[in-house]
């Protein structure tokens, strides 16, 4: 399975690059050109992918379907695949909850096509050591010697499908439900006017805040990404018995944030923080459902 | 007044440590004995504390009368010092809301008494370094002066009655709001069957989590006092325009854990994380509101 041809679904910034990983173990990677802009061609181009008219052509010559896309869009994808009449392996490699992941197989087991649970952890992998693609399910193992000394490590796990999108979800919840946690106290602080006196403790006993505190304003840009993968997390905690909403509210600032940034280019971090503490219509008593 | 007469309320295992700083930097520092443990009459006496009868004694004799207690208490603590018509300064060091600082300010200024807002940041001040007492209103820097060159680091900050408060706030909303994110994702892992597999991912890329994690089974002895602090924050972001989310999921955890904890000694990580599955009543699908 290692010069497998895979059918890329999609070439964003981390599709790309997982595929030139294909690429480099030795794998021809396509992807549908239908509907794509120049900009993201160019991209998928310079990651070294083939280019196949629409999905349907890309699913006919493809040995294993590779979703990596938004959490959102994950389902869609999916059986937009299967309307196309795929077979051999489809992998789920998105943030989404272990149910979501579940219910993915059985679309698929349906017409007799293996899943594999993908969950990727890190940025994407432009150099070694970057990020990891979790797998599990029974075909993992196999499928992770299409990236076998590419930048990408491939690592198969226990526990079937299910088990990589878990681990994916327990790993985005501390580090982007953190992220939003931090935002959500720096504007609160600021509202309260201690936002200085704040920094200046944390400088004394948590320094290492400081830097996570001063790189905020970039997460604007991978904002309105962040909103649909906390609520798969929080679905991910409630299907475990756990309180949900620490990634409800995470969901709800992530999808202000979006709003703001939509809007303009990044901003100082005290008007982005006045800015989330504005409700969904800008009043600040509609702060929304959490 | 760096040699007032400070009523404190109460000795408890942090009270007793700023009190014993109020001695330290030269003021005579009272408790009422009545309704009080041999225990915390023990440890007042070796915290250098002078004993007076009762609330109404201690309101008497006092220039000064601080509170330090558990956050639910604060305002029933307020309203009994209230009873016993004090005069010159109460200090409110809680871990509330400033909104109920103001609340407190209010029912005090009615009464011709000082409010000084106050939060303790840091462990019980039983070495110098370890803990400030941040102090806002208009007589902030004049108390601070009772504690000088104690173990507890006093600092005056802007801002008036709240700006205290809204720094506790700030603070605890990230070491306690992270504390209870961790155990719930942990839970998770654990319920899904990746704990070990996350585990390995966090010691590669975030090995700071690993010791917090295994300080995890240490929390569930002071988690019934977490869980009204947790509702404090919570209040304080809905105040602010921020989703209340995170801290009324924190809080619903700390509440379960003190549960688990009330019945027996700390257990493994793995039992405990299953007990935080469960929801109030012991079933996994009554989660409670968050």
């Amino acid at each position: 399975m290692s010069h497998a041809t895979i059918g890329l679904i999609s070439p964003g910034e981390m599709g790309a690059a997982v595929g030139a990983c294909g690429v480099a173990a030795g794998s021809r990677v396509c992807f549908a050109v239908a509907g794509r802009s120049a900009a993201t061609r160019e991209r998928a181009r310079a990651a070294g992918l083939a280019e196949v008219a629409d999905l349907a052509e890309l699913t006919r010559v493809s040995d294993t379907v590779l979703s990596v896309c938004p959490p959102s869009a994950a389902l869609e994808v999916a059986r937009a695949v299967l309307d196309c009449g795929p077979s051999g392996v489809y992998v789920e490699a998105n943030a989404v909850s272990p149910s979501t992941a579940r219910e993915v197989a059985a679309l698929f087991a349906g017409a007799g096509v293996s899943l594999v649970d993908g969950g990727i952890v890190g940025p994407p992998p432009t150099r070694a050591g970057l990020a990891r693609l979790y797998l599990s399910g029974d075909r993992a193992a196999e499928l992770a010697g299409c990236f076998a000394g590419s930048f990408l490590e491939a690592i198969p796990i226990e526990g079937g499908v299910g088990a990589a999108s878990a681990l994916k979800m327990g790993y985005a919840a501390w580090t982007k439900g953190t992220t939003a946690l931090l935002a959500a106290i720096q504007a609160t602080a600021l509202a309260e006017g201690v936002g200085d006196a704040l920094r200046a403790e944390w400088q004394r006993s948590i320094p290492d805040l400081l830097r996570r505190l001063d790189s905020l304003p970039g997460v604007g840009r991978k904002a309105w990404r962040f909103e649909g993968e906390m609520h798969e997390i929080a679905d991910t905690f409630r299907d475990a018995g756990l309180p949900e909403g620490f990634h409800r509210a995470a969901a709800e600032l992530f999808g202000r944030w979006a709003r703001v940034h939509a809007d303009r280019e990044p901003s100082e971090l005290e008007v982005l923080a006045a800015e989330l503490a504005r409700g969904p219509n800008g009043n600040p008593d509609e702060t929304g459902a959490s």
